[in-house]
């Protein structure tokens, strides 16, 4: 059952380190079946190099597991809550890349600095909020989607394609497990710049609204024309 | 047509990430035919594992597609700009290589710091003005060409063979395709040595005149000494 | 004899290098049979890529050589303290990892700032005070397991598997010299981004209590659920 | 003629790329003849793929060829001038490596703040004072190697196998052209924790002298008990 998507699940968590973005385990992606409402995950703790297809792990939006004989990732309660509160998304990148968590152990946002940022992120990726000790000893990893969701009242997922957890590390998505992934590189690229272009100019503020449009637009939406199929992404 | 252009062309896209300068597509490379006024570049958003000779798009000084089945880099009228304007050079390279986009985006020129820089570039590596508004709205590539090119009415483009576009990132050139990556992989070893040079003592300013004229001169020129080819660049 | 043993510290000293931890020599992994009192340890000044199981050297608690013509690494006094004071631990490793290094020679402790450094190390991983002259003109290498020793009546070398030795470098620790290993690795990679974050937040103050117990516990002791194995490490 | 020592020399040039001292041609190693006064050094501007035993440039103390087609060097007045001048020495090394280079355009000195350093490095190693313009325009190379003697007057060459040449980059030295390049390697990962170390605490003073004896002394000179070959280097 699902074996597309299993494929699929287990050649982005394989992308993981051939992208530099785990140490050991430490990284999970996963992606969704819309109709059936079943998402498909690494499971927890296996090493990539030793993953096959089916060792990817089946469970439905309540976190039952339907499929497989390992245990999912712990972060699943996270992916479930992601996935039931952005519709849109077809997959869900968790890993602990170093210059991105760096920035969510500083608690900082990462505001648009350069036209990289803008061509996958049309304004600041956000740093949630500190969890507070009730969130954290009670079901913590569906808390830690709860924080994300709360803090993406003020953003739009489609649009910023990814958040840091305060004092843990990055969460991307995408419309499928691939473009996670592909999200997942661009904001630890983007994270690395931005610590350095503040190591140079410690007063930097975000580009202004025209470049962040005209560099996100020309990759996104109808009006795109970067690429060779345009009106949407690359 | 062109061919031995477009491999020279294809070979320099592709020498991109060996030297990693970049991340997915983020880089392109052209060269020019002076004598029938025609730019090979490569196409818009392909991976550089896919890329093959007859990808290469040639296209005419008003930016037509003369040859070609994909579309040219978005970046190409920059590109066109550039080879108007600047008449002694024959290749141009764009990357979002990350200390020097560190540089970019924190809006600051990279001042001669030491010898591995003056063998290169004979003086500081300006950091254009910011775009404004209209000019982002308007035809934003051909208007990063502009003001690259109005950056140069205070510098030679031949003896600073690089520029960083604020917010953005850099451009560099040289007399064929092969020489602006080159000089783009200088660029980028330059801008890592002077981040860390700043951090070790914020006051640095850039070193005298003399030994930015031994170190440009040994290398460029007719009094050059350096290599096996005297009397002209390494 | 013990070549089970010599296998695994064969091992664990080949994957230093495989994870970038050493540079030349400089690093040594030792493992030990708590029944027979015998430590196994890498050679002196031996390259990693000529090392063979024989050559492992094989000592007593006092330091006597045991099997093995080579001389045993000259940190093998500060391995048998430890093996002698933490009777919990199966494999020591010392490394001149330039990340951690670096917090050792800047004589500060690494605070917990964010979930990666909780899920191994249950708090701060703690600086040596300096050494005396005195403990360093003496028997040097024993007195420096001694001040790692000191440093831990404070700390328990269970929860918090490593340690910076003041101007000097880390030791870290695990049941067996494999998991020795993993610690170095993360160590490395904690300091990493810990330096990272301070740079963007120099106010940075460790995460509450809260998460730490979150993460740490998921992954260590009797309540832990991270992994296939759970109870236990994953 | 000197086949022996022609081969060491093309061996520790290609061992340069492989330790990722150099960018494209920026090295270059040499080795000494004593009793022949003959030097042999790398070509001039020739990449290190292309480097074969016969391409090694044979001179004598005077500077002039005595073997070989190509241009030696442009370097190498600096290396005779070392060898004239610090009579224990057999190879010298001078790359752009980045982090040592660092150092050298930020005109610092890199104190001892650590046993990496104190292993190799019997305390500061220097950068020089800027040259002068006369020196500059004069016969430049050769008052490179004046300025490092100059340095020199107040250290020993066979404690401090290295320096950093202000504004430019650094050079080292050892018995034989593999040590040479041993220590180059040394000096850019000590030149690197070093810069990391002060990012933690900038009010860093050198290690004090009782640490600095006893990792110099166990490694070097008649009471060395470090690695298998005890009483010397290891």
């Amino acid at each position: 059952m699902l074996e597309e998507l299993k494929q699929a699940v287990l050649e982005a968590n394989l992308s993981l380190p051939k992208h530099n973005l785990v140490t050991f385990t430490w990284g999970n992606v996963s992606g969704v079946n819309r109709e059936d409402e079943l998402i498909v995950i690494k499971p927890s703790g296996v090493p990539y190099s030793e993953l096959k297809r089916d060792d990817m792990v089946v469970v439905d939006y309540d976190g039952n597991s339907i499929e497989g004989n390992l245990n999912p990732s712990s972060d699943t309660p996270t992916h479930i809550v992601l996935y039931r509160n952005f519709p849109e998304i077809g997959g869900v990148v968790h890993t602990h890349a170093p210059w991105s968590t760096s920035w969510a152990q500083a608690g900082k946002d990462i505001p648009a600095l350069g036209t990289t940022h803008a061509d996958y992120f049309y304004g600041t990726v956000p740093c949630t909020r500190p969890m507070s000790s009730n969130e954290i000893m009670g079901n913590y990893e569906l808390e830690t989607g709860n924080v994300i969701v709360e803090t993406f009242n003020t953003f739009d997922p489609q649009e910023i394609p990814g958040v840091l957890v305060h004092s843990h590390a990055p969460f991307t998505w995408g419309k499928d497990p691939g473009e996670a992934v592909h999200n997942a590189v661009v904001l630890e690229e983007v994270a690395k710049m931005a610590l350095q272009s503040y190591q140079l100019n410690p007063t930097l503020t975000s580009i202004n609204q025209a470049i962040l449009d005209k560099h996100y637009l020309r990759k996104h939406g109808a009006k795109a024309y970067y690429g060779q199929n345009n009106g949407g992404n690359e």
